[in-house]
Parts: C-alpha cells; structure tokens; sequence
C-alpha cells in the first residue's frame, strides 16, 4: 500500500531503481486535455539525472512511452499509463551492500516490514520512483494552466546558504537558467561551488524548496481533514529526503501577534476580492481564497554518501558500508520539478474535488 | 468531502460550532479493544474550554455519548459512534457578523465554495470540530496502549519563547501541571504571563507543540504517499491554524552534512538494532524503524482577536469587524491533546494496514 | 469496516438494533439542497416496523434527528448526521439466545470473525440499520428530484406468486395503496393473504422486489469496474436478505440471440435518441443512456421463523433454537424503500462521479 | 474513474482495445508470495482469443511483462505492474464505425459520457481489458492457494440448454477438456453445436457461468456494505455482458419458506462447525461460514454480430451498422477464467481486510 495519490485525479505509481522501469497510472484526468508530448518530456528532463556535474552521474534519457488513454492527441478520460525504461541499471554496483542496511535509507524499515527487499539501488525506495511523479504531475500542469493555474518552485536554501527575499522580490524567471535552481544568480553560483565542494569530500548537504502557485481560484480545498495546506505538505513530505512543510508565514508566524498577522480583506479596483497581506498563503480554513499560495520544503542531505560508515547487516552483525556508486551531493535543483509536478497534482485533484461542492 | 481521515482506522467527523453538537465515526477499531469511558473524559476535559484564564471563557462541559459499538465494555469491530452536544451555544453573539468575512477565519472561502454557510461561531470551519478528533484519537491511544506504543505532546513554544531543549532532556511528567502544557515549570510561568499580557490586549499569539511517540515497532508505514511522516504531516497540518510539520532534524537539518546527519546503525546489548543518533526521527523511508519519533507543529496566532479589523462583507462592501465572543489568546496549551489525538490516530492506522504486508 | 459507502455522495452508518440508536453520516452532498424534513420522514415511515399485520409488531416511532450539516433548512456541504433513537429495544427477549447460533443468520458468522458480538437482536447485523440508508436515501432522492430523476420500486414476486407484468403496464401509483406494496391490487390481496397464512404458521417466505429509474441523463455510471449496475448490484445485494440481482433482460436475456436482444438506436421526434427496446436496461457499458433504468432484487425468506431449529452454540454444544420475538413473515414490502433508498445512493454518487468527466 | 479495484488487495488496469496494450498495476499483494509466471501465462491462454472455432479469431498470444514488484521469483509488497502488448490490432477493420453507434455497445453512452472516445475495437470498454483482470486474478489465485482457497468456474447454460445439475453432482476436472467449459461431455457438445450454428448465422447468444470456492474459512467479508455476496456480486456484474448475478439458493430461493430454506448448524465429527444445507451459499449476514460458496453469473448475447443493424451516428443521422471483424458469438467460454479472476481479487482483499477484525 501507500503507491496510489489523490481521490479523482488519482496516480498509482510502479517500479524500481534497477528494474525494468518506472511508471504510472493516471486514472480521473478528465477528456480533452490536450496531451502535449514535448512538454511531459521536457519536465522530465528537468529531474533526470546528470544534468551537471552537481548531479549523479547516471546515466538515463528518461524517455516515457506512452501506453494508454491517449487519443489523437486527447485524453480520453480513461487511465493514462506511462513507462519510462530504465537503462542504465548497473545492478552490480549494488551487490556489495545486499545483506548490508545504508544508515538512513530505508534498507532496513523495508527489511523488517516485508521480510524481503529488492536491494538495487534501494528498489523501490530510490527517488528513482519520482520520475512517475514528475510524468504525472506534467499532466496535472497541463490541465491546470487551461484553467489559468501556473506552479513555480525554486531553490533558496542549501546548507546554511539561504536566500533572504520573498519569491515576489525575485525574477522566478531566473530559476532554470542555472544547475542549482536558484532564481538569483549571483547565491545561484555559490551554492554551485558549495554543492561542487560537498561532493568533492564524498559528503551530502540539505537544502530548502520554495513553491508558489499562481491563480488558483478561490474554493479549492475541503474543509477538516482534506485542508489544501495539508495535502500540499502530505505531498511534499512524501518526496524523498523531506523533512518539514511550512505554508504562509510558516514557523516564523508563530512569534506573530494575531493584530499584526490577520489579513485584512478588502475589493480592489476590478471589484475583486484581496487581502491586504497574505500571511495566510493563499489558504484560509483549508481552501484557496484566491491569494498566491506558497510554502517550503525541506530537504535532508541526502543519505548516500561516498565515505566508510558504521552500520550492521541483515545477520545482525557489524558492517562497514562504503561509499560507492554515483549519486547526488545535494538533492535541491532536481526537486525542483517534483515538489511542482506534487503541486500540480494535488491543485489538480481539488479543482475536480470542488465540482462538487454545489448541485 | 473532507471529513474523514484513515485508511482501515477511519473516522467521520461531524458537528458545527454552535448546531447540536460535535460527533465522530470511528470505523475500522479492531474488535475487543477495552472501551475506557473515563479515559477518553479525561482526554476530553484536556481539550474542554475553560481550563485557565489563558483559554477561552465558552462553558462546555464536553460530556460524551456512546451511541453504538460498544457492548460489555469492549469494542465490537463495528462503527463507534460518538456525540459531544453542545451547550453554551449563545448564537446571538454572532448575528453581527453573519454577513461580514473576518479576517484570516474561514468565512470567505466558505461562502465561495458553497454559497452558504453556518456562520455561528464559523459553524464547521470552528476549532470545536477537534473535540470528536480528542475522543475518536482517545480510543486510538487506548488501542496503541495495549500495543505498547504511548504518545505525549507539549508546548515548547509560545511567541519568541522558546524551549531549547530537547524531548529526552526534559521531565514530561510536568506537562499536565501547569495550564500552558509546557514541561519546564520556570518557562512554563513565563509563557502563561506572556499569554495572559496578550489576553489583556485583545490580542492572540502562536506556538508551537512538540510530539514524541515512543514503542512503536519497526516495521509502521507505507513506502512513497503514504510514508509515516507523510501522514503524520497531513494530519498536523488538518488541525486549525498549524502553519508547519517537521520531522527529526526538520528545517535545521538541512544546514548538515549527511555525514553529520546519518544514523549509524548499531545492535545494542539486548541484540537490538538501534542507531546511535536519531536525525531521522524514528522513520526511514517513511517506514518506523523503532526508534522514538519526534516531530513539531506550528500554531499561527488565533485569528479571532478583541479589537477592530478592517475588512468586508457578503456584498462587497467594507467593514469593521468587531472583536467580541470568547476565544483564546493563544492556541497551544489547548492544541497538546489534539495533536496526540491525531498522532494516535495516525499510528493505530498504520498498525492495521501493516498487517498486510506479509501473508 | 464495510459501513461505508459511495465516492463522493458517501454515507456512514452506525447503530445496533437494541443499542441506542441507528444513524448514518452523509458526506459530499453538495451545498444547497433544499432538506425536506417531513419528505425524510415519510420514508423513515415506510420502512417503520409495525405498518401492518404482515410486519414486524416492534414499536418504533423512527423519528430522526439531525445533528449536523442542515443550516436555515438547506445543506451546507458539511456533513449531515441524522440519529433515529431505537425505543422499543426490550434486550430480554435476546438473553435466551445470547450464546446460540440463529440458523441463517449472522451470529456464527461475527462471533467467528470479531471473538465478540452484540447477541442483542442481531445487533450491527439486523435489518433495523437500513433505517439510516432509507433517512439517507431521502435526502438522495431530493438531490435528485432536483436534477428530474426518479425512482420507484415494488414488490412483483412474494413466494411463487408472480406478477407477468413490466413495470410499463402497471400503475405505479398505486403501490403505496397495499400493505404489500404490489402494485396491481388484486395480486397484492393474493399476496398478503398468503403472506398472513404463513405468518400463522410461524414461517416466513421470500420475495421480489422491482425497481425502475427514470429521467437519468446519459453520461452516469464509470467504466470497468465501477459500471452504474454493479455499483447498483452491490448496493441491492447489501440489503439484507438479498440473494440476487439482475438488470434489463437479465437471467432470462441469456436466452435471446444478439440480434434479438441488441437495442437499436433511433432519433426521435423531438430530435432525442432513444433506443427500440430496452433490454439494456438503461445502461451500455456501464453508463446511462437515458433510457428507464430497471431491475429485480430477490430477497430470501428472512430467517427469523416462529418455529423450533436444530443448531448449536457457542459452546459447540447441539442447541434448539426457540423461535420467539417479533419479526417479518416477509421482508419485501418493507423492503421497497430500502431498495429505492439504496438507488438514489447509487444514482446520486454517479451525478457527482460524473462531473469530473470533462475539464 | 472505475478502473480500480480492491481495497488492500488493488488493482488498476489501463490500456485500450486497439491501442499499445493491455495492463494493470497490483497494489497491496502481501510480499513473500511465490510468483509462478507460469501459473498467470496458463490463466492468460485461458482466455485468448483464437482457441477453437466458436472464439473470436483474433490472434494474440497475450503474453505478459511484469514490469515490476518482484523479485528474485517472490512478491517484494510494493506494486506489480504487469502489460500485454496488443498484437492483431488491425484498426482499419473499425474506421467504418468511427462515427457510428453500435447498437448494445457503449459507443453512445462513452461519446455523451466524454466528449472524445476511442472507437477502435470499443476502446476501453471492449473486453480485452479483461485480460489485465486475469492476469491480476491469477497472482490472487496464487495467494489463496497459500491458504488453501480453490476457486472454479464452468459453463452451466448456453441460451436455453441448462445443466441442471448443481457443481457437487459434476466432475469439474472436466471443465477444461472441452472448449465451451462445460464439466458435462455430453451438454458440452450440444452447446458447442448450438454455438457454432449461431456463429454461422452471423449472431451470437448469451449464456450462465457457475463458479464455486472451497476452502474459505469463516469470517472473511465485512458487515453492512461490504458483504462477501455484495462485492462478488459488483465484480461480476463489472464484467462485459452481464445482466445477472445471484448466490446460495439465488432467485429461486424466494419460493422457499424459512423453515425449508434455512441451514441447520451441526458440529462434524471432526469437532467442526456444518450446516446440513447451503442455501446460504456459504455467506451469513455477507461473511463466510466455512461452507462452500457459489454464484451463478448472466451474460448476455455478445452485441456485435454479423449483421446489418438499425441505428444512429454522432452526427444524429440514422445509420446501418454493418457487421465485420472477428468477435465471439458466445462469451461464456472464455468468460469462466474471467469470473474466477475477479472472484479471486474478492476473496484476496477480504482476506486482507479480515486482518484487522481483532488487534
């Protein structure tokens, strides 16, 4: 259990690091969105490895087939299923650690949980897996921008190197021009050579996140349990290597005084609705009020690292893991395009969810 | 749609703030878990208005109502339908704004959605819908307890004051003597005054409550979605005004290496395995790995404050929002039983649904 | 689990037969519903025990209160929990069974499943829960009178007595005029004297209930697996008692030749298609095609009979179970608001299911 | 929606007609079971096309990819994605339907339904996408098998010849030794005949399939909705063609009195509880009781035969649809793996969900 997302705009998502492929079903897309192929492709290229020398060197085109529910051009309403192969499996490297469990992988929760385990490259719990995202949610952004929604996340932390401004003070326009994903080039450029220096040292380095999400009309979003913050943050923190979700004003709201963080309502001169601030996040009571929603993620430093680390075996006996493999120093700048594509997913299960808030 | 949370230990909520009650569902409770009646009073009177002069001053005595599937004293594997009816209603005191969006509350988005709503006392967006969770989560406890497994929340946090030590450095055992719910009896002092100053004011402040769950076998969660902190997360963010989850090494995490930030595993003198420090907060790949888990949750400032607020009404036209009614300055103390409540209920279903992960 | 049901228009209910009460929480029915109380009521009545001498002589007044979701006499989107109070429990008449297994009923079964169960009239398994589908079932069909769709049912079989007719040379309206609900009245005379000559004998006998739809637009019911008559299968074949269900030309279809059975298409005067013949029964592959919707339910005799049985108890020990209490000779005429109340479910789930098909 | 099934035990199935291919992804297989990729081929050539003259001539090997989920020969617990590549596609064989409405097919219902559909073969709702069922039901049968659960389908009524005997009187071993599946040699040969002269008349006729499941211990379904019968019943009827599902003494049994009708409880000498008879079809209040369960299962006469038919196109026009391409003039042959595969999905995820009755 646990592979399937959303309640209308549903994904079941398949595969390993090191088997045949990785792939999803969309089932719930409405017909007629217009499938544009490119576009699927060029987010996965976003996430796809060995982008840079900041990247794990392996070696994927990340190319999807598509196998069903598309129809001159237009889904159908019927599943969308797409595979993408995975080629470059060298499931040798991983033979040395098949009885060993990488300290914070999940080699050893999975070993106890199903008394089996698929060790290549973590199996099914590689970040591998988030390429079916990223497919999936490229469909959601298809259908989310005929209805005027656009989701953009970037880079603003790595380690301690954090970027000050509020996503509406910088050029997100920026933010694909440089490996990292930062949208200001100039942080862009030393968190490059921070990231490149990690790496050099065989070591791993978090980072932070940040979304925003344009144009979602107000009333998406349910109320109670289904709150639209806290999908966004089931979403988020399901993503490999997350650690913490904040929405609006976030931890920082916490020192806030109500007076200084409620946001006044007032009609602007088109006769809309607006607040004066948006601490809120573009969410109040769980649904959108119409306000760009934004929130950050955080990332741990990713677990993989080329240095010998103390751990134990399946036998139960001490076991030096050594650092092999080819991997990602600093996870960020292909977050990118999967905390969007997550986004997109859930936006886009909301907007059908709320088709039936009224007769 | 909205309203209910869990996979095979689900509940329904329902109840508005100021109709006849507040009620919960409970389906998927194996049966012949011991129905402890005075226990999940106990739990109610945790959360029940009234505590303290820092709590809201609404008189309720949250008595609950078995209505079905209890018999003899223990559960019967069939729905567990329970009521809190309200009392102190006094829905006069809302007719002022029944027309007016208060600032940072749910009325706006309500009325967008479903072009009506109760408006007394934000009718089902209001906090008092955590009463059924406080119960429904009292019976997951009392589940969980027989499993071994024990949940404790509270308050590290309240404005700019903050605890700054750590779960296992404090005596939790002093939480439930003080009215803030904060284990360390000298800050505790401070932050009641610091909330009571705030009360004086008509103002309203945030926190944050911390969480610890300790026993729980390795082995809990669900690989990619529906990873353990995934769910805890979303459950968080569901309760009103949380603004933010993290995990173990949350948002700080971020800033250390993965050599700093790996959890070496280890087996202990009982042949246990264990690891040596616990960044990952007790889940690896969204699985619990047996160690405790820890995790904390942001409160914004009550967004129901005593003073005027600029703001407008169903028409379009401005208003001033009256401050009035009973609420409470600080929403913490109050939040410590219902984020254990949703732990609880978190964790009793990932027990059941791990129950399938072998023949 | 199993007390839920529907996506979208979902329903939960809860109760035993001589606990406190029967209820059921109703969630997604959308904003906006005009919430017919007496409407409710009158179908609440129609099930009710003790309408004539060929039913039940427990005494329920099934009178429904509704805790939630219901604001100014329309829904509001939030959940509608409605609670019918059982009066008349007298547990004694139970206690001499409280260890014995009913033949054909229930109580092996969940003493098997649970290690416990509430012997008290069948508890969570009696027939008195289908008060909660037939509350919720109302508030269905007023969704649908809304949006022109209509469902009727009645009984056309009691024992072997057969009513020739297709509902489209009856007069449905007179169904209600007999305590049999049959609508040709000289059948429904034959069918309650047979009915009142085996309730003499302490005996019970089977039925068949009809039930026919119109006015459902094209479109509803989902492919594959969720196909508008299997989800309306299930929801008859969860009634109690129900051995069986078919749809259109049925059992009997299986005899035609294609060609014979096969529904032409054709455009009539009113530029609407329609179909020659109807053994479809409405739906093609699954979905609506705005033909009638029809089809047949049978119920077994209920197992409860006035007579000694062979059987044994908990204990494994040969028992003679002692038929006593007060029960149906026959469950069809109780039944017909049952399966109509089960319809309306079905129908109003696939209206909302159906919203989501195009962008 | 509609493509999933199962609540633990999931399946999502995807693909087309005349499209890339046929698939289904298997989510909540407990890990450890052994996966005999023998076993699922035999059940898939069980139901290709192209066995004998009374099967459509369509050729396919239908032969499968597992595309992930296993492991070294073993289920891992995480999803198994499995695809049959469609091979005799053909597509030209149906541009002479592509505006046209098949009378009994779902071209009509999909087209109002969508918008957009893909009309070759019937896209989706043809019946090939049963393939994905039987390869998915086959790795149920796997699981049941562990536990000593056997399901098995035959032929019981080709248009208006009936065996008559009921499944304890026949030997089923010989179910497979004909082409039609009848376990009868003789009534097999006579159905074949009558088969094979409708084939040559260009129609086609419906037919009954039985089916029977030993060795089920009590306790598997779950109260209320979600009865054993009720969900056998909905993946019956989820199947292409049919109109009729009924249990236990089925239809017939409504003619019965309860004293005839119900089953008499005794312990065997094996100290195991009986019941004389098995009107109940081995489901009390929709949970097994140890007995033996049996179905009887409707299908209709295939819509497309040979033949020139009345009917209408998109554009309103009226229409001869012309009979072509290769389709089965009687789908119960090859429906029996059918029946089995969905009757295996049902009793796995019951198996699954029975877990959680007790802690």
């Amino acid at each position: 259990m646990g592979s399937t997302y959303g309640k209308i705009f549903k994904i079941a998502t398949f595969g390993e690091s090191h088997g045949v492929g990785i792939g999803v079903v969309i089932e719930g897309c409405p017909a007629g969105v217009t499938f544009d192929t490119d576009f699927i492709q060029s987010e996965l290229t976003r996430r796809k490895p060995g982008q840079s020398r900041i990247t794990t060197q392996r070696k994927e085109a990340d190319e999807f087939e598509v196998l069903s529910g598309v129809f001159e051009g237009k889904t159908t309403g019927t599943p969308i299923a797409l595979i993408i192969r995975n080629e470059d499996q060298r499931s040798k490297d991983y033979s040395h650690i098949a009885a060993q469990f990488r300290p914070s992988h999940a080699d050893y929760t999975y070993q106890v949980k199903y008394g089996v385990r698929d060790y290549r490259g973590g199996g099914r719990s590689s970040a591998r897996e988030t390429a079916a995202r990223v497919a999936a949610g490229a469909l959601a952004k298809l259908l989310l921008a005929e209805l005027g929604v656009n989701v953009q996340a970037y880079v603003s932390q790595v380690g301690a190197m954090k970027l000050e401004k509020s996503y509406d003070e910088l050029d997100l326009t920026e933010t694909e021009n440089n490996a990292v994903r930062c949208p200001d080039p100039v942080m862009a450029q030393q968190m490059f050579d921070y990231i490149d220096s990690v790496r050099k040292l065989g070591d791993s380095v978090g980072g932070v996140v940040n979304c925003v999400i344009k144009g979602t009309p107000a009333g998406w979003g349910e109320p109670v349990f289904d709150k639209l913050h806290a999908e966004l943050g089931k979403a988020m923190l399901s993503i490999n290597a997350v650690k913490g979700f904040e929405y609006g004003s976030g931890f920082e709201g916490v020192t806030l005084l109500g007076s200084q963080h409620n946001d006044a309502f007032y009609i602007d001169d088109n006769e809309k609705v607006h607040t004066r601030t948006n601490h809120s996040g573009g969410i109040q009571g769980g649904i959108s009020n119409g306000e760009d929603i934004y929130f950050k993620v955080a990332f741990k430093p990713v677990a993989t690292i080329m240095q010998d680390q103390e751990s134990i075996d399946q036998h139960g006996d001490v076991a030096i893991v050594q650092g092999k493999g080819r991997h990602d120093p600093c996870v960020v700048p292909r977050a990118v395009p999967i905390v969007e594509a997550m986004a997109a997913l859930v936006l886009a299960d909301f907007y059908l969810r709320n088709k039936s808030s009224r007769v």
